[in-house]
């Protein structure tokens, strides 16, 4: 074999497929690679001569044969350092991970280049998809290229911006009158009928296995040196499912050591079930948060996430809205725009270095997962106008 | 030297200097390398090794110590190939350029960070710039990231989302009642009071060194084989100069052949300077076009870039509003988002190739130099609202 599923709770080997990834246990099942043929194929001086896209990591991907890729320039994206916030908060290092300069303008790009790319090989020829929204644009641009036909199902507060986008691509986009799983319960239903491809957060192994990518470009970034924590907007959890198995990956490899970084995932007050789950609270499916993609209130598999959380030694943390806000204006001070997911990272990140979790001189990672722009229409701070300098200095604003 | 300023008219050599690069003849200064110290220390093996970043090419940028470089995650952008439009064009080759793929969703972010860098290294802390919306808030977040003061002027129809960035960034941002050229006057007229720089168009010489990165990446990425054309939506023009000096740089090096690429200048119906300087008629400064980058009445230096066009072979086109937006269609259609901008230059290929202009086996690039989503707010396709499957199988979308 050069990939099969396996599944993530009883370790039962399956051969690879691309529809029903739950165990009759009830797990997922997750793509596992033959690490010796991988390790034959993939090395690190190999890796220094290849395009700076995703499709680096080709190897770790589930995909047999390179033309079924479909790809728009995805991945591999800047990991800026953040070094004057660095010093001011005594960490040994502080990084954002700039996943918005994706195609579609954000992180999804990763999971539907394989999803897709997964379908093509497939012969599949109509996906579908329930999504908070950038989902919907990453499927709906993908399968554009593809050639594929692509239905999105989007909560009716979906920002306006996204929808458009998935419109602009041609995919059949509806709104949904209720939250994710409401959109969810639509695509699954309407499997049977309409023979499409539900590409739903770990309903497919492709998604959770491109997101995989983030891990991977992480630790190449870093030179192989893992950081100490990473601090990860999460809803469905397949970002950080995806990118605890890259880690495991390297580490077979021999590539990162031993120790592996600390999960946070940050979710909004509202909207918390990771954050209830850590906790032991019981889960209540409460999804009073802002419209994105962090409200998920019933992730797909929840266990899953938690365990991930719970074996990285990490935790879980909701953000209110205002510091979402507050944190955004801190970013934007620093030259960088975030949307409110990646700015609930950096809200969680000061919360924990103050109470002393994030300890001093640890290194960490943040991640910004989608374009600011997506999320900007609407504020309304008052801009002056003018007809020439006289005007302008006679505002008193220099 | 390791560089110094010559004049792009008469040749004249001078010291490196940020201010005032007119020269006494009248034509604007542009940066030389010391051609044989880049030729030691730049060699294609190295640059193999180098980060995926504008930077790598940091001995063909005016910036003596790299302690001085602002960075926030700009350059090497995809390029990605177009198969099957190229294919029913009958071209050798189609390929996009995402530029949008920059911080600040732009291909301002290359010039801004070479300005903002150049500014750093000769201890400026207060910038100015005129802008139809992009370089306002390229310049906002590099300011930002610099820790300078930014003061950005825009025409009053700038697109809102572009507006909220430069807010987000802190600067202080100003609408002006007029046109690009009008708020740059502002600018210039506030330069000895305010002691601000002036980084508008060739205004300094960071900014079209800057934008020198896109050809020299578009060669590296094409395996130094340059397109029979290059497709690039144009308003100051700097990105046209920029180019064709990294064309010459890389030809003085012997990495490409004698043959560059023929040069297209695409703008909007309505603001065409460019169009009418190539074919002889008379300068009108009208500007009415939308407000996009390409919006520019007054160009610095209309006599450089026509000089370009020509030497290259090139031309340049005016496309109409109408076919900018059949063009943003049939690029999404495909899974590419583009801006107006970008979109102008699918639309300007569309009728070269029908015209015989570009002619069939040519292999074509494009630009998309900002995001699609700067400007989709305010389109109103109606979207349906459903609660589950069967209200959707009702609707017959499928």
């Amino acid at each position: 074999m050069i990939f099969q599923l396996t599944c993530t709770r009883c370790g039962t080997s399956l051969p690879f497929r691309i529809r029903d990834i739950r165990c009759v246990c009830g797990g997922t099942l997750a793509v596992e690679y033959d690490m010796e043929r991988v390790r034959r194929r993939l090395t690190q001086d190999r890796l220094r001569g290849r395009a700076a896209s995703m499709w680096r990591y080709r190897e770790l991907l589930p995909v047999r044969h390179d033309k079924h890729i479909v790809s728009l320039g995805e991945g591999w994206t800047p990991l800026v350092r953040l070094e004057a916030a660095a010093k001011s908060l005594s960490l040994g290092g502080l990084w954002i991970k700039r996943d918005e300069q994706n195609p579609t303008g954000s992180f999804k790009a990763r999971g539907f280049s394989a999803a897709v790319s997964v379908a093509q090989e497939h012969g599949i020829r109509r996906v579908a998809v329930n999504s908070n929204g950038n989902a919907a644009s990453a499927l709906a641009a993908y399968a554009a290229r593809a050639g594929m036909e692509a239905f999105v199902f989007v909560p009716r507060d979906c920002p306006r911006p996204i929808v458009e986008e998935c419109l602009l691509y041609g995919a059949r986009t509806v709104y949904v009158d209720g939250l994710i799983h409401d959109a969810g319960r639509i695509v699954g239903e309407g499997e049977a009928e309409q023979l499409w491809h539900h590409v739903g957060t770990l309903q497919e192994p492709g998604r959770a296995e491109g997101k995989k990518t983030m891990g991977l470009e992480l630790a190449e970034q870093l030179s192989w040196q893992l950081p100490d924590v990473i601090v990860y907007p999460t809803g469905g959890g397949s970002g950080v499912i995806g990118m605890w198995r890259a880690f495991a990956q390297l580490r077979e490899l021999g590539w990162v050591g031993e120790r592996l970084p600390r999960f946070v995932s940050v979710q909004e007050a509202g909207c918390q079930p990771i954050v209830d789950a850590m906790s032991g609270r019981p889960h209540t499916a409460k999804g009073d948060s802002a419209p994105t993609g962090m409200r998920v209130p019933n992730p797909p598999d929840l266990e899953l996430v938690v365990s991930v959380l719970r074996a990285s030694g990490g935790t879980a943390i909701a953000v209110t809205g205002d510091e979402i806000g507050q944190a955004r204006k801190a970013m934007g001070a620093q030259g960088i725009s975030s949307s409110p997911e990646g700015a609930a990272t950096w809200a969680a990140m000061i919360r924990l270095t103050a109470d002393g979790w994030i300890r001093k001189r640890e290194k960490v990672v943040l991640f910004n997962t989608c374009h600011a722009m997506k999320y900007t229409a609407g504020e309304t701070e008052p801009v002056a106008v003018v007809r020439n300098y006289a005007e302008w200095a006679g505002l008193g604003l220099d």
